[in-house]
């Protein structure tokens, strides 16, 4: 398969030569058979994460750069939600046949930056090709203290949120719509495009948490695994939601007819942390948005009192 | 998107309990944002490897057993040719809609087995849905000595090939035909299914050979690959390779109408090793094909003179 002047051992040329091997722990690069690292000197954490044009986005959402931010921070954002550093990424790229020369060297210079920005460098990977853009990130972070796990949330804890839910998801119905150049509705589509991982955000809840996850299914979703794997009950307080919606989040909500808070507990893909831990111990970052029960599932409490909140595909 | 009764929480339901998190170094497995391992003692090889429906093979064409092997064998075999024990995968898996509990429960219990066998548990993933099936592996290494790399080869050495080379791809001649049930055919069919990483003679070459890669894209793709890298000639003797043609692998090609050394220089996805190092310290498993000399890229040498190989997608 042959695609835009794009031979296999070009692309590799491009990649070689626009993702700079910094580091000092990379002993082998990009071009071999895989990449050698520094024995390290912590734990490792670990993971994958798939972005694919179908199913994580359209044709036409995305442009090359905003690829390199969203595959890379979403991978990265599970390394957060551990407590860890990132330190290297590998990326499966495959490339459908309308990627040019230059849109992959679009991407390829916009990945050294975030990597850059990150502290995690991309240190080999893997081409294909088939019908769809697809890019398949491996993450490997260090461990400075325990791994926070989904497991340890205990009854009596505050539910802490750090980084904010629901903007991602306004931004997705803009660019389903075709209204991303609305201005009310810009930034809540730079949130679907370019997500941030909380890098410093985790190493910090990882000193005083007991348990943490990133949203990036949602709250509706991601609540209730945090429930389930630490076998707690969690309550998610509709007033504290509220009280975080601010005027340029109502405004973006309003343009799309659609209610704010219920945009915040369904909307995944900005990649906020939600931990829980001990009243007195939170950090100045998270915000709190409800509470750690004894009993069992996720539950949103309004005025009008709780319904249960269900996760997975299920739904 | 729901398939078939397959739930996500099912999924990762019935991938839990398929896959032991056998192995000490494995502190969190399955479940959690990222998996956590013990800190390695040793330098780190790292790789990462697609096998899609639509790219790698059609529908029809492997079990969920067969995908299994093929997926992680050749993530493996990437770690082999460096040298590296493997130590531990993560999977990527991307499930079709016509995929089944069965199915699903049938790959993740040769996943455990093969796993067990090459000693790399599967220690985390992530699933998303999609029109095909994809699995895409990463694999992590452990190196006892230095990195066998590409670059490394020298005039004058031998080219050493450790295992065998066209089988696969009359495997796959055989599938396109719908030939897999002849009984000449049948074991070049059971090559390209399950491809074997060749996880101690990796081992053993890294402690003799200058350069080293395995051979997924043919030798054809991966002799010119070598001598780029190394910025040598690669010289394939014909005669030699015909020398390997063993009466299995003649009738297979008979069956199908091809030549066999022909195929033995086009076939890849067997996963042998390609191999340079000095004469007289070649491992046993180690058959001669060719030569390293003074110049530049990889040609292969008959009765007739020396016909220049290419690589990658170009030709």
């Amino acid at each position: 398969v042959k695609a835009a002047g794009l031979s296999e051992s070009r692309a590799l040329a491009i990649l070689q030569e626009e993702l700079p091997q910094f580091g000092a722990s990379t002993l082998v690069g990009i071009g071999d058979d895989a990449a050698v690292l520094q024995r390290p000197s912590q734990k490792l954490v670990w993971t994958i994460d798939a972005c694919g044009e179908g199913t994580h986005f359209k044709q036409g959402w995305l442009s090359p750069e905003d690829l390199a931010h969203k595959s890379l921070q979403a991978a990265v954002s599970d390394l957060c939600a551990m407590g860890a550093r990132p330190t290297a990424a590998l990326v499966q790229l495959t490339l459908a046949p309308w990627w040019t020369v230059s849109r992959l060297r679009r991407l390829a210079r916009e990945q050294a930056a975030v990597c850059r920005v990150l502290g995690c460098p991309i240190v080999g990977g893997n081409l294909t090709r088939a019908a769809e853009v697809q890019l398949v990130t491996t993450a490997l972070g260090q461990l400075p203290g325990r791994p926070l796990q989904r497991t340890g949330a205990q009854a009596g804890d505050e539910l802490w949120l750090v980084g904010a839910v629901g903007r991602a998801r306004l931004g997705q119905r803009a660019l389903e719509r075709g209204w991303q150049k609305k201005s009310q509705l810009a930034a809540c589509v730079g949130a679907f495009r370019r997500p941030r991982a909380l890098v410093e955000e985790g190493l910090r809840l990882a000193r005083v948490a007991h348990a943490c996850l990133d949203v990036s299914d949602g709250l509706r979703r991601d609540a209730p695994r945090l429930a389930r794997a630490s076998g707690v009950r969690i309550v998610l307080e509709e007033s504290r939601l509220a009280r975080l919606v601010d005027q340029d989040f109502r405004r973006a909500a309003d343009a799309l007819g659609l209610d704010p808070v219920r945009e915040m507990v369904d909307g995944g893909e900005d990649y906020a942390l939600l931990a829980t831990g001990p009243a007195g111990r939170r950090p100045r970052a998270a915000r709190i948005i409800g509470r750690v029960e004894r009993g069992r599932g996720a539950w949103l409490e309004g005025v009008e009192g709780r319904t249960e909140l269900e996760g997975g595909f299920e739904h």
